[in-house]
């Protein structure tokens, strides 16, 4: 099978060489010359023999729709060239979230895909060689659209995981009577119910920083938690916990935090309680 | 080496058979007669040679009490018997915190414990039977006290995992495009930033209920995720995911929302909003 790839940064580039791996061809673009084995997207789309497969694996927002609408004028002649069949249906459309972050390479990433099953069916090979090896790691997860939201819902659970393993970090570091938390963590590696590969990675960072010291209690987030609680507002459904990790990651980025100047400006009001001034 | 188990419940009873199956010799006491190889506490502590390593796996609060409290005149005059050493420094405590539920008979139980290094090295074959295989499964967490509050810790980072892979589930059943739930659960076996064994369970209960169209929506807690938050209370650590995970929990086991019924009497009052009346 021959694909074009569009965005080859951490995800796009390690993706195009696990494709190859499995013996397709990847035509690759990106912005950035040195990552692009062509240097457009007209000649990416010349590179290819029709009908053309092409995977668009940039942020989303404007940069993804900037190259689906470029990549629309330049298909479209082209699909209108190729016959009935392809132009009855226009340009075929399968969305597909992929995890696996910088492991995917050498695992495998999990696939959550949406679309038609006969669109699905055309790049299934290329799935096929993403996919990890063993009996799970992709789904066809319903209609258009289901695939990214399947994987936003992934990362959105992941949020509130990663703050789970936190939470009790912090908690144990708190106490004298635990000794050894890195150990306790590590322990925890078999035979427990909280046992899960984040865990795995929990011990990696400790074994590398024992309590963190080197790094800043600051938190980005990548838009997915903010899209899955908008999600779960647009369908009155209550996240809690999800909703929690991602406030916690937004103080987590304030110098001061505003609210609480106003907590202790209305102790000091009705309580002639002390602040602490600047 | 011999040990004499209190307490043969869903884990003391299988903990009793994975020790025997060490080559081990236990004799097991418990309430029920039908479950216990000795009669009372006091036919147990006959049962066993001096110096005498007695297990207490009975729940928190009065039963331990209760128990330690009657061992502790059963083994007093003993140790006074024999020899100097035991003497000097009274009964020995070890404090250890168990994983592994059900599971903990074959796959084995993840062990934390606290306490002194000659007290532990005393009972090191017991947790070396129940241990799982492999490299982790068992830490020595710090002083005593240290197993019981790592478990802990353990049982609160649960609660936020759980309510994690709940929620998002339930996001994912509310969206029309998304129509096979449980198969983006079953996929993300592999390959995902959220695997664990957790995921594995989900994956088995919807299995034999799709949808849980079985069950009612009411989670009960055995105390675990209360005391974690507690303990945050105590020192002062913010514990967002977890109390969030808790409080649900609450929520899910009440017919009808005090609170609600206060939200909507005070929509009600300053904007004459609708309610709904019982």
């Amino acid at each position: 099978m021959e694909l074009g790839l569009i965005g080859l940064g951490k995800m796009g580039g390690n993706m195009r060489e696990r494709i190859r791996r499995a013996g397709h061809t990847v035509v690759g673009y990106d912005r950035n010359p040195d990552l692009a084995d062509v240097s457009s997207l007209k000649d990416l789309v010349a590179a290819l023999p029709a009908p053309r497969v092409v995977w668009v694996m940039v942020p989303a927002g404007g940069p993804t729709q900037d190259t689906v609408d470029e990549l629309g004028e330049l298909l479209e002649p082209d699909d209108e060239k190729h016959g009935a069949e392809l132009a009855a249906k226009g340009i075929g459309f399968v969305d597909c979230g992929v995890s696996g972050g910088v492991w995917g390479l050498k695992n495998g990433y999990a696939l959550m895909y949406g679309g038609k099953d006969e669109d699905i069916a055309k790049v299934q090979p290329v799935f096929d060689a993403l996919k990890p090896e063993g009996d799970f790691g992709s789904v066809h997860a319903g209609k258009i659209g289901a695939g990214h939201f399947a994987k936003m819902v992934h990362n959105g659970i992941e949020y509130a995981m990663m703050q789970a393993y936190a939470e009790g970090w912090e908690l144990l570091e708190a106490v004298d009577s635990v000794t050894d938390v890195r150990e306790v963590f590590r322990s925890w590696q078999e035979g427990t119910v909280i046992r899960s590969w984040l865990l795995d990675l929990a011990v990696n960072a400790l074994d590398s920083d024992e309590h963190l010291d080197k790094l800043k209690g600051y938190a980005a987030d990548s838009g997915e938690g903010r899209w899955t609680v908008e999600a779960a507002i647009d369908n009155a459904v209550p996240l809690p916990a999800i909703t929690a990790s991602l406030f916690a990651r937004f103080a987590s980025r304030q110098d001061d935090s505003p609210q609480m100047k106003m907590i202790a400006a209305l102790r000091n009001q009705f309580g002639g309680h002390a602040v602490e001034n600047k």
